[in-house]
């Protein structure tokens, strides 16, 4: 078996966003979303059980897809990427908030979901969420896909930027 | 709710195959297909209630992802995903077979997967598929993304194929 097969499957690169207990809004990066269906829309995302997003999309029963684009800002993956929401501020005080979800500032759309399924594997959980909302932020910008994230902001990052080297 | 946004999540573009009963071959087009762990490697695809596929893939418990790349010839699209295999042959009498399952010539690479869980919509069953082989069979061409058919192929699609225009 050669496993850089799987590297041929295409994805975005997302934000998914919720609430932590206490009203913290927190989020992190997620390349395998999609749509399942489309009428109602659902939207599945698979995301770590050890990744705090996780316990907070669990517990709200909530969650936001921020879509990002090639020129949406580098440190936005560096700041929800990079560190865990349980020991860091990955939002302003402040957030923009949608359909009671927290959005991100730089995504060029997002999509509101909630959770009406999930599956749970051996190491992460596929949440499958009904859209309650969604809106194009930025309709001049190109989505990311998470092969341009490798090769062209991989290749953009500035060296004291250590979380993209590390990635 | 702007439904165009859900246009900005990305996807590749896929021939999902198994085997029919009486081990005919067949498969579909696919968008919708994502790693879903990485240890053991596993791959959610979301399949449509209606489509043939679904049903064989739900009796023979195996699929194969079978991903085309930006030069795969376009007749793989008509050919998987404006007819039905109910009642056409999609496969060559002898097709190419890897971990048993039939495997599209043009493929720049293909995932093997047993069926391990599956989730339930009102429209397309998610099956969840551990992986049990894969390989790249073209390194020197991009996987196709979902936005590359729509800008790309369909601009090239000539006036005698009019599953790419009804598409």
């Amino acid at each position: 078996m050669n496993t850089w097969a799987l590297t041929k499957l295409s994805y975005g690169v997302y934000a998914v966003t919720s609430w932590a207990d206490g009203g913290k809004a927190t989020g992190c990066i997620a390349n395998s979303a999609m749509q399942v269906t489309s009428s109602p829309a659902t939207i599945a995302v698979s995301i770590n059980h050890d990744n705090f997003t996780n316990e907070c999309i669990s517990k709200n029963g909530r969650f936001a897809i921020n879509i990002l684009g090639e020129n949406s800002e580098p440190s936005i993956i560096g700041n929800f990427g990079f560190r865990s929401g349980r020991d860091s501020e990955k939002f302003p005080a402040k957030p923009e908030i949608k359909d009671f979800l927290p959005i991100v500032d730089g995504a060029i759309a997002y999509i509101t979901c909630k959770v009406i399924d999930k599956m749970e594997t051996a190491t992460h959980t596929v949440f499958l969420g009904e859209v309650i909302g969604a809106e194009i932020i930025n309709d001049a910008d190109e989505p990311m896909t998470y092969a341009y994230y490798h090769k062209v902001i991989k290749g953009k990052a500035p060296k004291n930027a250590p979380t993209y080297i590390e990635e």
